[in-house]
């Protein structure tokens, strides 16, 4: 494994290594002292297009838990800017001798072209619609946390599928481990590909999540309504919102997940995000795990052997 | 304690316990190789939704020096602009395993909503009109530096009062060290609530720095004209500004404090702050003491024992 | 040497210290774990009043390989907004610690106004139309890899040398090691004083690169454009375009560089930009180049002695 771009295209065994090895790093992460020379020497890059408070960070943290350097590139500041070709910009970076390329970006694809291009690791950290990996990824160890296994758990994803990479992350991280996905959401807002993913669909709550062992609560992006996707967020918020009431449809030991940042009282209740009333909510552990999942993305990719020369 | 918010409810013997650790960190910040290992593996988060250089990168400076991380996240670049609350995105930065946020906001309060709802340290580093707690202290350790005693010391505050938190905050340390202190400044930027602090008021500054053992220049929002509530800045200038002449009503051995960033020639002239002719101007030192007193915070907040776990 | 404010002011000596310090740090820069803890304890400062990523991510690698600690400040989110003058935003980065400030600025002299007013070394990241010794450095030691000597060598810079501080510190820089250097461009954009220049000025690319060892192609703004200095990005480029084709006027084994970031098709082909069909081209490289000239410079700056105590 050399690059960490999809869920879809990495293996059930990468998939199972990267839990593994974030399980184990879970205990570094809680510690009081929190360092290890694991990535000593190493550099970090994150390339963001698009604005990003938690997921930043997160890499930032675990590269210098396992002390790599991180070397922050937002766009505004870029020169990217003054028109240099993306392929050009990336190059650029290799050449500074980076170590590994994190890279956020409004168009799906865009890291995969940079894995083509480059001969250094590169972790998407959500491009367009297509992918959030490490999203994926940290939602599953969350799962597997409490659930043990994934294998035959159901899971309900519920919201704004159709342009939700984190959607497509989890239903490619999930059926690949084992469970059975379903997506829910109003028609306009579910994939327009769905009966080519291995997914049920839903356009009803309360059948979407019946039984189901996790729901995952996406973000409902507010611009949607709009753009005339959505008749208005009260209608959205009555008919798709989780609460403990709509929770009742889904297994009394249900795990509700949200990947951030949340918009209380649209998507979900008070109550369900701050797990009052005995719900099980895991939205904070879910960032934790976010450090430790991308610990072991960076020390799969960066931590094994050399980022090689670029010595002529 | 736990938080360091306001220098109102800071004990007496909590900020002498600060300025003794700063007095002898001020020895490490002066080496020629200023690094100790002393936070090594604790992370600090600065959370800034206003724009600084000097404060943000004094913390951060504090930060390096004790080998802790230090993450910057400023609001243009974050997630908040997509609406997240306020306590999630505290919380979202506590699950990501921050040792101690510092946070700035122009909302007076932040901070202390902050602590009340987070389980790790919070600097408040300026928060509306309401206090900036390390600049208090960084002035009080100069003021010691230069004076010895900060008892029986005649302190004035001279400028915008009204709308300052660092006046705020100096006037809670300084009387709770002992000093007298005296609010300066034309009635519109004198607070409505003066009677009620303990301190002396004053609308003429020849009568207001009479015989002031120190008088600190608060830099003027030069806004405050465009909203009436000043005449015109060379009015300002002439009856508030702080020149050599001026001082003559001080003590003579004087001792003049200004936060930064000045504005030479309106509310003191260049004489005064680079200590022409004698005047005994702490400008710089106040910089390098703001080093010294954010390494004594963050020490006392994360160094002595753990942040606590967020393992389940 | 205190500073890195030109080439034109940098004596021969420093100038080859400087490449043969940067030729052994290309070593280390090289290896797969790249830290060394030569300057562990020292702060760089970044001090950056216009965009880049590329020279401000090429000090900050450089500082972190070497352990140094590099703390960036940009513009919008800094106080200079607040109408802090200059020298006092200057004075204030010396206060807090910084042993080295690397600045850039839109304004020509700039740097040399930061090293005439503080004790602490600056290094000028470009300054205006004026100067940037960095990218010179990088161009010499790129060119010394390649041809060996530059003594001797014709070096033709290509394009809008009138706006551009990185024809100005190459043509000095080469000077000095025995290079002849040609402006080549059209009128419009050649230099008003190039006959007060140790350069020969051409206004037509055959005969400027005829016989030439390398060729440094210079980013066209194409706000030129816009300001009519230009008739057209298409006559230029048809002009002025350094391709496969207008190379045969050069040496067979003709160096080509370009300081990035490029506009492919408009002042470099893809082809010369790739180095296709045997073109020696040599632009990653040169990033490479910048981030041991960066080491070299921040070594021989802040490496020596103490930056000095700031104690009073």
């Amino acid at each position: 494994m050399k690059h960490l771009l999809t869920l879809r295209e990495t293996s059930v065994d990468d998939i199972r290594y990267l839990l593994d090895t974030a399980t184990a790093f879970r205990e570094i992460v809680a510690r009081p002292i929190k360092k290890v020379p694991t990535l000593r020497g190493r550099a970090m890059i994150t390339l963001f297009y698009e604005n990003s408070t938690r997921t930043r960070t997160s890499f930032e943290m675990a590269a210098k838990i396992m002390s790599a350097e991180a070397i922050n590139i937002s766009v505004a500041q870029s020169s990217v800017v003054k028109g240099e070709s993306l392929k050009d910009t990336l190059l650029t970076l290799q050449a500074l001798r980076a170590d590994c390329i994190v890279m956020r970006h409004p168009c799906s694809g865009t890291p995969e072209f940079a894995a083509n291009h480059l001969g250094i690791p590169i972790i998407n950290a959500g491009d367009g619609r297509h992918e959030h990996p490490t999203q994926g990824l940290l939602d599953l160890l969350t799962i597997r946390q409490h659930k043990q296994d994934i294998a035959g758990l159901t899971v309900a994803i519920v919201g704004d599928i159709a342009h939700s990479r984190v959607a497509r992350s989890n239903l490619w991280g999930l059926t690949k481990m084992g469970a059975k996905v379903r997506l829910v959401g109003p028609r306009t807002l579910l994939p327009p590909d769905a009966d080519q993913l291995p997914v049920e669909v839903f356009d009803d709550l309360r059948t979407g999540i019946e039984g189901a062992d996790v729901v995952n609560v996406l973000r409902l992006q507010t611009e949607r309504q709009e753009r005339g996707l959505l008749p208005s967020l009260r209608e959205y918020s009555r008919l798709f919102g989780i609460t403990p009431h709509s929770l009742k449809a889904a297994k009394p030991d249900v795990l509700v997940l949200h990947p951030g940042p949340m918009n209380r009282g649209i998507e979900i209740s008070a109550d369900v995000a701050d797990g009052v009333g005995g719900i099980r909510s895991a939205i904070e552990e879910q960032v934790t795990n976010g450090v430790a999942i991308r610990m072991a993305a960076l020390y799969m990719l960066m931590g094994a052997s050399s980022s090689g020369s670029v010595e002529a």
